[in-house]
């Protein structure tokens, strides 16, 4: 077993501290990774709290690892020592049903996430990227180019597929107007990815402060949602709208901006349900209520060299290791532009 | 003016009865068309009630209609006196509007509807197939077979092209699983079109006596929706489910149903909205909740061309125009196979 050591929860109610753990000696097929960078995703919030149960304690969080190859498997032929990787949320899936035959793992119904898992190589359960190193199949792992900042490349792979799949599934494109609800983690790289797919980008946000912000991250207008006035202006003329606010909200306002066979996508799942949904504002221009979930392997991989190919990375604040239950706090607070990410090499500080 | 009498709501409590009323006198585009039949729709019985509010008196229903060419306006092209015709709900619309310019005038902002609209060149209101005849644009008015018998076609003109446009749009056809929730007079028309598209077909009720009669219409299997266990033996396997019923339900048991990429397509406005649908339920495998309102005067022509060639019509009960008052009671408790339709030339018997 390989010796490890990251930050855990070790129950729903304390800070994170140190932990020393072991991950299972690497497979034929696995990659050993050692960690550089890990991004800090609301998700792993809660789940260090419990808040969508099933938490399974010690849990070390992080699913935007970014690190560098530090040995390879007798079966790996994609990678070798040295390389830039990243892994996402998803380290293992059956590989044999429909979505993961069609290259959309993120659906397979036997997904192994990359923390607070069963791993069905060790038995135990998976750990995630707030830790030195991490052993992942290589199925599961992404190249990444050196041309990309990697501590601001760590939040592609959780909040930056997460925008970047529905916007390709729906095909969002030039001569598209695409909104994209909330400016945070998720919503900062919508806007990204909207703008350089050549759609017109309108950012709906509750807090007019972040008008200037936007407009830098390529929106073209900036719709404060809380004026129904100019949120009328608006109306029936938006081809797809990304939502990515996980708090309960009403809905209808933003399905009533949608043009006929417009999508209105969910990215978060709230603690409490949005309110229902008027079905006279679907059923009247034939509009869609969807939801997305992170990405598969392929499209990725695809986004990372799209990323690459367009210098697109993050907005990040790097913190140390130490640093992350302030963050937490600083997190619940909307007090991010737009993603912690954690330096791995302060882990040292420790010892 | 062409004098004109049917039958109408004189306000939203009283029975309908008979009433002696003027249209516009045919302009050049216009074709006068003589009603033999006219289907009896679920929303004619909401807008008598004024239960949609909105609703003028006297409010003459019916937006099911087959009937005869009498004359034509010096415009005309497309129809001689003779020919068997039907009009559907609209009967006018802007004609410029991106939803007229592609075939679907149900969702323009500018429709006309076949009765409690402005009728734009005579100022009144639209009256509707509850009448002896009816004077519509050309562009508005369909060709039916003479190989149709015209009381079963009347309700292809709202029942059908309902059910047949989503199913269209979204493309069903074999090797899918198509549901049909409920079975009305929508839902056995969708049953019939979902079958006749060559599609596994499933139909949802609450009354398991239903289950003979939807295996006759096309129906592969029925499920009783309130049995938990039949519909957890479906989950995740449906392509499309078709949902016809309009009061409020439970939306997660159907959205559950649906493959990944699967759509719930709602066709009925509830009076209470229906519970909110749980988010995780369309994120964790990208479902989608829809609406479809109606159909296009393009693709209604074409359902109708396709059932001459197939041999489809709905299963229909001829009333009377008389009855219309004990119909609306049966309508209510569902006591009807599976639409009712009038013989107009009952109307003389008023004389």
């Amino acid at each position: 077993m390989l010796k490890s050591h990251g930050y855990a929860a070790y129950d729903a109610a304390t800070p994170l501290r140190p932990f020393g753990f072991e991950r299972r000696e690497p497979l034929a097929e696995d990659v050993h990774i050692e960690i550089l960078y890990c991004g800090v995703c609301h998700s792993d919030l809660h789940q260090v709290r419990n808040e969508w149960g099933g938490s399974h304690f010690p849990l070390v969080p992080g699913h935007e690892i970014v690190g560098r190859v530090a040995g390879i498997g007798g079966a790996v032929t994609q990678f070798k020592p040295g390389d830039l990787v990243g892994v996402g949320c998803l380290v293992d899936s059956c590989r044999t049903c429909p979505e993961c035959v069609d290259d959309q793992e993120q659906y397979c119904d036997q997904l192994v996430l990359t923390y607070n898992s069963h791993d069905r190589h060790s038995g135990g359960m998976t750990y995630g990227g707030y830790s030195n190193r991490v052993v992942v199949d290589q199925r599961f792992v992404l190249k990444i180019s050196e041309r990309l900042d990697p501590a601001a490349a760590a939040p592609l792979l959780c909040a930056g597929i997460t925008t970047w799949s529905p916007l390709r599934h729906w095909r969002v494109g030039p001569s598209q107007k695409v909104g994209v609800v909330g400016l945070g983690g998720l919503g900062h790289m919508g806007v990204k990815f909207a703008h350089a797919f050549g759609a017109e980008v309108v950012l709906f946000t509750t807090s007019p402060g972040k008008s200037e912000d936007a407009r830098r991250l390529g929106a073209d207008a900036v719709v404060v949602s809380k004026n129904a006035e100019e949120m009328t202006r608006h109306s029936g003329s938006f081809d797809f709208i990304l939502d990515t606010v996980a708090a309960a909200h009403d809905l209808d306002p933003y399905l009533t901006l949608l043009k006929r066979d417009g999508t209105l996508c969910l990215l978060g799942v709230p603690d409490h349900p949005h309110p229902a949904p008027n079905a006279a504002n679907l059923i009247f221009k034939r509009r869609n209520l969807a939801g997305s979930l992170i990405g598969g392997l392929r499209e990725t991989q695809e986004m990372l060299d799209f990323c690459a190919e367009h210098g697109i990375v993050s907005d990040i604040e790097q913190i140390p290791m130490q640093q992350i239950n302030t963050a937490y706090q600083r997190m619940l607070k909307g007090d991010v532009k737009y993603r912690f990410v954690i330096d791995l090499a302060s882990l040292q500080d420790d010892h």
